[in-house]
Order: structure tokens, then sequence, then C-alpha cells
């Protein structure tokens, strides 16, 4: 048996700014799945900053994307075919398949998830990486004590949002940073982070201050350059700050930062993280986050690309905070 | 009684480098000791980058030296006169008495040292605030195991030759980083480090790629700038970089970093610290050192000015990387 599928590779590496000219759409028949494998009908694939980095052939934690295969990435989707004796057809699963309509798996890194209270496109999200991200940095690394200010940039993406939230029920002041008047609205009204500045409106200093009066012990940093070294200023003594991203500097710029003292004269942590280096941490950042949504007390929000072929516009806006919360794209 | 001090005021901020302008030096009438007060006869006085920082009228983590004020800073001495039960004539004693030929101490801060296997400059240095930084920023934030590599830059100072010497006989692969050939020399054949980059001789990128082909695990940054900018490049992942001291950024230039994103490709911890914050650690990092001084396997240097009216000169020298080892101020 085999089933017409459709994917999209890497075509060319970026130089600078992705543009979807790095991407081709291809179509290939697929056979199997062979014994010990199940082949996965892809509902919805994730798209995520960390990609921008993976398509640059530069030392990293993890390997380039190899050229002319399948970009990789994560995916929900439901069990078609299996010769797993693990799978049975019609499990909700999710997995690391790619951006393509079907994927073939041996089983190793694919999950069955429970879909009777939380929608599939969950696990790409709050109940996925991005879930475990937030909390990872939030709980094991900024460790805020309640009074405490927590600032987090890219407030209103996938990981922004769940970290004030969860920060906010620590009981902690919550000030994040978003681009633009309306992700800010979103931040304050539908997160209920404390405040938002909008680093797009200028002053950034000064607004930042006018949100933090007692300073900063804690942030969550998603971004890098100008928003980081603003932070920096504000920061008091023994703060934290967790390093999860520097999209700032994804397209090769370098990230200059300027107020590097501040980490001597407030003696700051500052620490970076790999969220797939704690997978162990994984079931209990889950199962809290999976808690707070179902009690109510956590919120979170899906940008739905629709179609495959939508996929590199879709990343492209992504890199440039197009989106609001989770970036996904629909494949079914 | 009284005696006739000499002293050195603050007599106005620098603006940008430290000239001797911004020094007075008075004397006056010094009268006492009061009941509870003891008279030194300082015979040494310390220089210290950090003492740059305190010139300006900035938020830090100390107040900043007051204008007309005797300059801050560590000393040691004799008790000359003594109306406190906890000090005698003739006590050799360690403590901030400041920038002048003789203090007045309430014993607050002040304590007795031994000067029979030691002589007493080095309770400025190696057994002084010196030498419990190194200690504490190696053992307690850099932790380095052993086949690991340390890089540690102003190698020659007073602390970076101390950080060097325990993190060899941990084990370490230690390179220094320091100004100048003769300095180079001295790291590597008297302190015996692994090897020594020229930071003065251009190619510090390639310089320190060379003496570092394992990457660096382990770096105690007391320079930052190009410095920490070139061994951001270099580090490992889960590398350790302790900020004890960003001598480049002294003057007011911001101290801008290109290199962060290996903060987050390379999971690094990041952290300042002030030594005056860990007290308490001061008596076991200390008796270690003495210990290593004595076993003979532990070398320190000083490099000592003539005279109070010496100070200011030798102080702008110490910030321009003049010094080897410890700089200090003879006042006897």
């Amino acid at each position: 048996m085999s089933v017409l599928n459709r994917r999209i590779v890497l075509a060319a590496r970026p130089k600078g700014a992705v543009t979807p000219e790095c991407f081709r759409l291809e179509e290939q028949e697929l056979s199997g799945p062979e014994e010990g494998q199940v082949l996965v009908r892809n509902h919805f694939m994730s798209l995520d900053p960390y990609m921008r980095g993976r398509m640059d052939d530069a030392r990293s934690y993890a390997a380039p994307q190899a050229l002319d295969h399948t970009m990789q990435g994560g995916t929900v989707g439901v069990v078609e075919q299996s010769r797993n004796p693990r799978f049975a057809v019609g499990d909700s699963v999710v997995g690391m398949l790619g951006w393509q309509l079907y994927g073939l798996s041996d089983g190793r890194g694919l999950q069955k998830v429970d879909t009777s209270r939380v929608p599939l496109s969950a696990y790409l999200g709050v109940l996925g990486m991005p879930g475990a991200t937030a909390w990872y940095g939030l709980h094991r690394i900024l460790e805020p004590r309640p009074g405490e200010t927590l600032v987090v940039s890219a407030a209103s993406g996938a990981v922004g949002a769940v970290v004030g939230q969860l920060a906010k029920a620590q009981g902690c002041r919550v000030v994040g940073v978003a681009g633009g008047a309306e992700k800010c609205r979103i931040v304050v009204e539908e997160f209920g982070f404390d405040a938002c500045v909008d680093y797009k409106a200028g002053a950034l200093h000064e607004h930042l201050a006018q949100a933090t009066p007692r300073g900063i012990d804690a942030n969550f940093e998603n971004v890098g350059g100008a928003v980081l070294d603003a932070v920096l200023r504000r920061m008091n003594g023994f703060g934290r700050i967790a390093i999860c991203g520097l999209i700032a500097g994804y397209n090769g710029e370098d990230i200059a930062l300027r107020n590097t003292r501040s980490i001597l004269v407030n003696r700051l942590r500052v620490q970076g993280f790999i969220i797939s280096e704690h997978l162990d941490l994984w079931p209990q950042a889950h199962a809290e986050i999976a808690q707070a949504i179902l009690g109510g007390q956590l919120r979170y929000r899906e940008t739905v690309a629709e179609g495959l072929e939508s996929a590199p516009e879709a990343f492209v806006g992504l890199l440039k905070g197009h989106n609001l919360g989770k970036q996904l794209v629909r494949l079914l």
C-alpha cells in the first residue's frame, strides 16, 4: 500500500532573512509501513523560531537541517496504518514527523495523546515543546518568588504567554514585551499580565521603567537585542535571566549587548537552555499546565495557516512576529 | 595625643579616564584614639580596579566614593595606639582604612593577621580580597572538572594569577589572557599556566583558538569587551563564565558583546559576583591558599609604588594594566 505524500524540503540556505525561495514543495509516493512502523496522517505541523537556526550550516546544539530533506518539525496527527504493537489505527499522536502530510515512524519519539479534553493542536503548543519551555525556564532557571517582577519578551507568543500566566499564578508582577498595540492589549486583557510594553512604540527604556517601578528580578528572554539591553538596565540585584531564544539575531545579525556591566554590578545569573535536553521534566510541566488549562487559569491562542503550501510564508511571518500565540499549519 | 596624617581624597569625579587631577593630597592632625578605638600606622595600601567604579556617581552595588573624603581602600599596618581590648600595640592588622598613613578604627572590619610565615603585604593580595575572589569564582561559580579548559583574563593580575594556579591544581588545562609578551612569559613560566594569549598582539581569536584546541569550558572574566567576545566564540556546551570584573568598561565605555548567541547555543551560565558578599567563605579560601603558598605550589607577584603621593599615578597605571600581580603602595 502507498499514499501520495506532499512535503516541503529545504531548497537553499537563507542568506540573511528567510524567503519562500528557501523551500520547495515536492510530491512523493510513500510506501509502507514496514514491520514495526506506523503511518501517520499529520493534522497540524508546528512552526517554531528554532527552525531558523537549523537552516544555517553553523555549529550549534543541533545538526543543521539537511538540504533537499524534509524540513524537520513537530507534528500532531492520527495513525492511519500500524505495524507497531504500541499504536493502533486511530490513535492521536505527537511527534517530529516534519513538514509533510504523512510520516512514517518506528515509534521512537512518537507519543499517544489524549484529545478528550484538549484539542489535538494543543500538543504542539501549551502541552508541547513551547509549554515545556515556558515551565522549565520559569521554574528551573528563574525561580521567581511572590512579589518579584518578571519580564518576558515575545509575550504574546507560544512560550511567552505561558511564562507570564504561570508567573502570575506564582504571585509575581508580570510585564510582557510585545510588538504592537493589539498584541499588548491581548497580553494584558486575555493573558492577564499586569502590563505590556510595545517595543515598536519607541522609548522602550522609558516604557519599561514605567511598567517595572521596582525594577526587574527575573527575565525570560525570547528576543535579545534592544529588548534584552533595556531589560539589563532595569535588573535588580541577584536577578536571573533565562535565555530561551534570541530571535533578534536569527538572520545572522550580531546581537550586540551594551549593558553587560549590569551582570557584574547586579550579580546576575544569565543562563541559556535547550528544552529538548530536559525531556524528563516534560510530563510534570505538561501535567501542571493541563491542570491550569482545565481549571480555566491558563489561556492560549493559536495562529493557523491553512495547507502545507502556506508553511513557507507562515514561517517567514513567524520570524517577523506576525503570529499571535502558537503558529500552526493545518494539514487536513 | 595626635599625629600628623597625610591622606588622599577624591577631588573630582573622572570624566572618562582617571587622571591624577581627580585626587588631592591633604595633611591633617589626627587626634585619638578615643575609648574603644585603635590608631593604626598603615604600611601598605591596596589599589584595586573596583575603586574605579566607586569614583563615579552611579547606581552600583556599593555607594559611590564621596567627594573630598579619604579614598576608600584596603590597608595593612601595625597598631600604634590602642584603647580597644581586642588589639594591642604592635599587632599587625588588615582593614579598610583608606588612602592614608594613619587610620582610626573602632575595630569593626579590622583583623589581626599572622606575619610569621607570610609577609604583611600578602594580606592585601593572595591572602586578601583578590585571593578570596579567585577562590570563590573558581570553586563556587566555575566548578571546573579535571581535564576541562579554563581561561582567565588579566592572567598576570592579582586575581588572575591565583585563579590559574588553583585551576591547574584541579587538573584543568589553564590558558591566560594578558597584555604583552613579558606578562605572558611570566604567566606561563612563573605561574605555570599551559598557555597565555597576548591580546595586544592582534589576531586574538586565532591565538585563543590555538591555545584552546578543545574549546573553553570555564572562563574567569576580569576584562570584558573584545576578550570576552573572543572567549564566547570558543565556549563549549554547558560552559560557565564568572564575571568578576569588566575593566574594559570602567571608563564608562559600553562593553558591547556581539557573540551573545553563544549563551543560548551552548547553554552557558554567566554569573556576576561581588566577593564582599561572601565573607563567610574567606577563611576557607585563605586557609587553602596559604597552604598552597607554604607548600610552594602557589606563587604571587607584587608591584609596589613607593609613598602615598605615588598612589594616583599607580592607580592610573593599574587601570592601564601596567602592574604585574598585586598593585600596592608602600606607606612606610
